[in-house]
């Protein structure tokens, strides 16, 4: 009897097609970040829970997907009564907390400025809904060692490489820098101690519009913040000057890449990690952000006892693949199915021989026994993707002997 | 303060050298198996932990790292005082159980025979220990719906053809057919609902040697079995003719691969739900065997109620690493650094513009602050595999004005 046969809810499987442009499009990342001397790295997917839920993930760490123990382990576990205790390792939800330590053990091993690639899936327990899914892909850059900005620009400048070599031009990076927003709300007599909940407001500026952050600032922390708000959100309409912190970041990415920076005061990134500057980029044809990053100089420090330089930019490699014209990224090789005609011992290795000779001019050759009506399997490999067709018996012992058609 | 930095246990990091080798040794493997027409395919890592754990996977079931569930429903499940409820979804253990429920969930948009590459992670809880991991790659390619011998063979050419690939010509393919077991299991008196558990004890002849199988057998199955296995274990030494079932798959694997395949009588393979021809890859570099597979055609019936025939072979993916040539596949492309003097916007948009137009001949360049003496910077960069370096300043304006040396 047929069985609900659905991968899990807000996971997805990946049909030949989605697997080929998903591998394409991934690949020119990978390949444009290696051209600027970052080097890939690999963690794996699990990490202890205690590390995963540290304080260094933000919200995310609630997402965490969390393993049983095993054997004697989950027996005292669950003795103990304390639900706390059923789960000792977590998969990770994202690549920054196992980058930070993975920096920590291999440190030695590593060039003093380590600039590092990082892809692969994230896995967050989610609420499942239209665009987010429980198991998606990112595509990490980051820069550990280098507190100059020269790692800044060297991120930015690759990613917007590896975004123009996927035809996305028209994305934009907003940046700002977290000691201009601190300042900010300091000027508007917001205490340093109630500033991360200021930021937290002023980040739904998007959702709420400039009169929904003034009202939630007057409720949660009084009428003077909010009004200073609001004339701060006056204040910052129209173009503004980048201000003399972010500067030399937008001339050495705009000597490459011409206004493809925006300097946006009202940015504020939720992670509560981030130290300098910050970015998110935007693409008109995406609703919500591509990727998004920043500096983040204490995080390596929580494992090492001592404060490392750090900045990282993340794609959304599955928002990244929607925007993308998926006919460019679906190229396939010659591909060619022969057609065996009998499964006499000299057609199987005629069709072999022929098989081997045209992958060697990297044609992909399928193998295919004669089944059914002919005209009905070609229309099948058709729509898969194959373009030619030869048939294959006992007579076909030369490549000259081969005669390659066309489908359809 | 400094703390325990690890992955977790039985669970590796991969430093860039190693990662670069790891994907130069799947990119080979993967583009010859697309080289034969088959086609990637990709699962989630997690799938719902009845379907994980519904018997198809034999032993390993007992080895999936299990997923806690969240929120209301583990409320619920906690409530029920049942560990057994704990957990919903499991992290997959083998890629074969996962492909079978992705067959019946995708079916009407594959191919009539559906010819599957899937590469990726796996996760088993074992004990950890030399040479195993709780985390590893699988290589797999199977075709679905091609009940013929013809799938064998395209399975065991392509196969041979990637481990060629990979410079191991020595690695050769046992071969036995799971109906010659049971005729022969059947001639030595043992019943059929015997002959699993026989089975599991002749799988031990690697490690036990025939005295200790046959005095294994005598225990449990009786004097009589056992002394009909000593008989036929003795038949079978030496040069042995093919049998008839195999014979075709030998013959046609033979027109292409001269002597890579060698018909084993006593080789079992663990997996129940094997039913037809069975194979396990060894290579004399290996203690133990690198790969292996066999027909499984009950298998996806599980899940649509109607049998499909299938057959499959699993690369171990971390053993061929092992095995292969690290020098071959740490190919690196053209390497450059350019260091920049200072951090003059001259000097930043100069480095920029140089690094691009070296990134367009496909050299990587890594751009790097002078910031220790030169020497010990040079050194560095050298051992981490670059090979060229350039000053940049104010005055690198052009292409030519780069003076690009040797590093050491």
């Amino acid at each position: 009897m047929a069985k609900d046969v659905n991968p899990p809810r807000g996971m997805r499987d990946f049909l030949p097609v989605e697997k080929l442009q998903r591998e394409q499009v991934l690949a020119r990342i990978r390949s444009t970040y290696r051209l600027h001397g970052f080097q890939e790295v690999e963690t794996p997917a699990l990490e202890d829970l205690a590390k995963l839920t540290s304080g260094q993930g933000g919200d995310n760490e609630k997402l965490a997907y969390r393993v049983l123990k095993r054997g004697a382990e989950l027996d005292e576990a669950l003795a103990t009564g304390d639900p706390g205790e059923l789960a000792d390792i977590g998969l990770r939800f994202d690549l920054t907390v196992p980058l930070t330590r993975y920096y920590a053990t291999n440190r030695s091993q590593l060039l003093p400025v380590f600039k590092a690639i990082q892809t692969g899936p994230v896995w967050r327990a989610e609420r499942p809904q239209k665009g987010r899914y429980r198991q998606f892909v990112q595509c990490d850059i980051d820069i550990i060692g280098d507190s100059s900005t020269l790692a800044e620009i060297d991120l930015l400048v690759s990613s917007l490489d590896a975004l123009d070599a996927l035809g996305l031009q028209d994305a934009v990076i907003r940046v700002n820098h977290r000691a201009l927003l601190n300042a900010s709300l300091e000027s508007m007599g917001v205490k340093p101690a109630d500033q991360p909940l200021a930021m937290i407001i002023v980040d739904k500026l998007d959702k709420l519009g400039a009169d929904g952050v003034v009202a939630e600032m007057a409720e949660r922390l009084g009428q003077q913040a909010a009004d200073n708000l609001a004339v701060w959100l006056k204040s910052i309409n129209g173009e503004l000057d980048v201000p003399q912190e972010l500067a030399g970041i937008f001339d050495a990415v705009g000597s490459r890449f011409n206004d493809r920076l925006r300097y946006d005061p009202t940015l504020v990134r939720g992670m509560g990690y981030y130290t300098g500057p910050i970015f998110e980029i935007e693409h008109p044809g995406s609703g919500s952000s591509i990727g998004g990053g920043g500096r983040y100089d204490a995080m390596v420090g929580r494992w090492l006892g001592t404060d490392v330089p750090a900045v990282g930019i993340s794609l959304g490699f599955e928002r990244v693949v929607d925007l993308v014209d998926a006919a460019k990224f679906s190229l396939q090789p010659n591909t060619a199915v022969l057609i065996l005609e009998n499964d006499a011992p000299k057609t199987l290795a005629n069709a072999l021989e022929r098989q081997r000779e045209l992958q060697e001019f990297g044609t992909v050759v399928r193998l295919e026994n004669r089944s059914k009506k002919l005209s009905n399997l070609l229309d099948e490999l058709h729509k898969h993707g194959f373009e030619k067709f030869a048939s294959v018996d006992e007579l076909t012992e030369t490549f000259e002997a081969l005669n390659l058609r066309d489908i359809g």
